[in-house]
């Protein structure tokens, strides 16, 4: 895996991109939160660190003797218990998986309803029979309201199509111990499969709540791993200036906090990585956004990331990013190789918009458009940079993957913030429970009321 | 249709949202852009206005025969020739469309490829049988090079399946007179649909770009052309006070030019209306990002569109929404009623998670949520509005879609830009051409190679 942040630069001073003195002046900070990560490691406080050296044995044997029993396998979960699933079906499985004949396809349709829209949910039920379909609960907390609520539906849609066997065809992921699923799992003798402690819901696509679906749908985990195993190996034996996930991190950083570079837009130019980019949405928000500093200060601090597709978004997003504010860093993702290559077949040789095609590939069309894209944005001073992956395959997807986390914990040093909290959403799920009539809430439910109630001064 | 902005307002002076006064002192301004825009239609200078009025007898009759010949519909096309496809896809068909078994599906699968990744298209072919299928290839200027390379695929796999008959597979949308894809269609005797001029892409998909692959999923393309009718007339009878599309614009200007509110978050909670925020990423974030005022002085000015979905980002995005900068604006959609209805079945009562669902649905529980959610921005000083249709439908899409046709052609005025054209994408064309060979571009070749070199000390 490559990193090409030559356009993040500036070869000279100036207003619109850092330079690289910049770099060098954070570098003795940049020491003391690589000295601190890695003390931290060192106690066992950064336990996602261990995962690509876990024992699978577990998961493997679940996962072969469930692909050969079940049509369909269905994941009951949301953000951090579905992103890192569909990045890992998207990058390593076929763009119509669902579509293929059973033989082609090798195991189960694989279905990620990460929402509880009724109409979303209800069509599901469409296209599936329960009968021949394994549902796999995963809740960190053993509580998520929105999967704790669909679990209901499954088992209740479970029992009605084959009653007391319902019990085989759920599999929870959960806490260790704690947690009304965990307890449920225990009661009612459901397979169940840990997150291990102190991992957090946005770091564990490594950990069995990625891994079983992963397995599942056919995607060599073990492989997955190695690819992890061997980034990390690359970032502990890098110095710090020559760190990949450290220098990306501090180039986030510098444009965001010098330069005002607010926005991180994620492109890969390889379809097959869209929903990376969605996964490192959520790990890059949630664990840099927030209110407060490590000593307490009031910030607000966190860059925004947009999940963008080369080429498909320079026909939307890219006049606002090459002629807009200066507010934005693009991250490329590249490959050097996709597993097919299409070759245009001569036709129209005389016409102006298609001669040019003629034996040329559209591999090569789309990495011309990926190179031209990074070209137009430099030479409008628009910091940018790329990853280029050898190809897609488990091994760089897993390397891929534990890069960004790695990166987001440097980056947390950076802005000086808790990168595996979140407080922001608590409110939110108060006022969830008050509206719900949940019991203990009834005085917030009143309060609620008052303030949501409409002013028809504002109302059209 | 109701749109909620109480949220947007801040009823005292205050540093972090606007007040009435600012959208009131706007007025002035805003309705000479009225005047404006209203001549321009006069004119005729403005022709999307008219599409709600349009015949599509010749639509709908193509479309009918198409729906009974083949078992497959492939758009090709990408961006504006796109965008609008899907969206209308994803609101108005089942979740599932493909996987329903023929008869309830009621039409072709549908296939919207708006990409030249060779993995993605090569994959397209594994899954459906050119013999089968009915291929629309969509480029207004006729020259696309993602589109006009596809064509030339997709020509050659008909002609290897079906020999001559390919002709009868291809029905093409284009400029009506202009472009290499109508000489095309001419020369071989292809069935054509006219993009009417004026029209660019982002505002046409109330065309045959738009309304051709509907009709053939089995969306009433006249019943959403009425919603657009309804809204127009409803745009026309309001005080520009009252004008939900220019009120939108008003708020959304003042939010980024005088309160630092660069981002416009559109949040369905609403699975369904999920990619009419995708369409609508392109629509404000390409006639509003600019980099010259019509005035011809250098701004730089437009915010950046950003897609999230409810609940599920929610466990993504919400805590950089709550407690990172100030810099944004969440646009909320939202239903009245769903489709369908889900009740939770009582099970496991005594369990603090489970129990207060007894009884309740998911469609409460995906409101309280979105109330929830904006009331826990509010109380955070997070400015944010709520669009809510009473369904969704042919006729609320309708709606919706030249509700923010409108309200951007308002924003443009506001931002003292064009939002018709997009003058910042020409320069990386020019580069692709060079980069694939394109006669006449050799000297930028030699240029561009020099440029885009590595430099060893930025490469990781």
């Amino acid at each position: 895996m490559q990193i090409d942040f030559k356009n993040m630069i500036s070869p000279v001073e100036g207003a619109d991109r850092i330079t690289w003195a910049e770099v060098e002046a954070l570098k003795k900070r940049g020491e003391a939160i690589d000295a601190d990560l890695r003390a931290r490691r060192g106690r066992g406080d950064l336990p996602f660190h261990d995962l690509p050296y876990q024992d699978v044995t577990s998961v493997l044997k679940y996962a072969e003797e469930a692909r050969g029993r079940f049509e369909n396998f269905v994941v009951a979960g949301i953000g951090g218990s579905a992103l890192g699933n569909i990045a890992l079906q998207t990058a390593l499985r076929h763009p119509h998986h669902n579509l293929l004949p059973e033989a082609q396809r090798g195991g189960p349709r694989m279905f990620f309803p990460d929402n509880i829209d009724p109409d979303m949910v209800g069509g599901l039920f469409d296209v599936l029979d329960p009968k021949e379909t394994l549902f796999n609960v995963i809740t960190k907390s053993g509580s998520t309201a929105e999967t704790m609520s669909t679990f209901l539906l499954v088992r209740q849609a479970l029992i009605d199509a084959v009653g007391d066997r319902w019990r085989e065809h759920v599999v929870v992921t959960t806490d260790p111990a704690k947690g009304d699923l965990r307890q449920i799992a225990t009661e009612e003798g459901l397979t169940a499969f840990d997150i291990p402690e102190g991992v957090g819901g946005r770091f564990s696509v490594l950990t069995p709540v990625g891994l079983l679906s992963a397995a599942v749908s056919g995607i060599d985990i073990q492989v997955l791993l190695s690819g992890a195993a061997a980034m990390d190996a690359r970032l502990k034996a890098s110095a710090l200036d020559r760190n990949p996930a450290y220098v990306c991190a501090a180039l986030m950083y510098l444009a965001d906090a010098h330069k005002g570079r607010r926005i991180v837009v994620m492109m890969p130019y390889v379809q097959a990585l869209r929903d990376v980019a969605d996964w490192f949405r959520q790990l890059w928000a949630e664990s840099l956004g927030k209110r407060l500093s490590l000593a307490g200060e009031v910030v607000h601090v966190g860059q925004t990331p947009v999940k963008a597709l080369g080429a498909t978004d320079q026909h939307s997003q890219m006049q606002l990013y090459v002629e807009g504010p200066h507010d934005k860093v693009v991250v490329f993702l590249a490959v050097e190789r996709y597993d097919r290559t299409l070759i245009f077949p001569a036709a129209y040789g005389e016409k102006a918009s298609l001669g040019y095609f003629s034996g040329r590939t559209m591999n090569e069309l789309i990495q011309a458009e990926r190179v031209a894209t990074a070209l137009a944005l430099t030479q409008r001073q628009r910091p940018n940079m790329t990853i280029t992956l050898p190809e897609v395959s488990p091994q760089t997807v897993g390397q891929l993957l534990y890069l960004l986390e790695v990166q987001t914990l440097y980056a947390g040093g950076l802005y000086g913030v808790d990168p595996l909290d979140q407080p922001g959403v608590e409110a939110g799920k108060v006022a969830t429970y008050a509206l719900m009539g949940r019991k203990g809430y009834e005085q917030q439910r009143v309060e609620i009321l008052r303030e949501i109630a409409s002013d028809a001064r504002y109302l059209l």
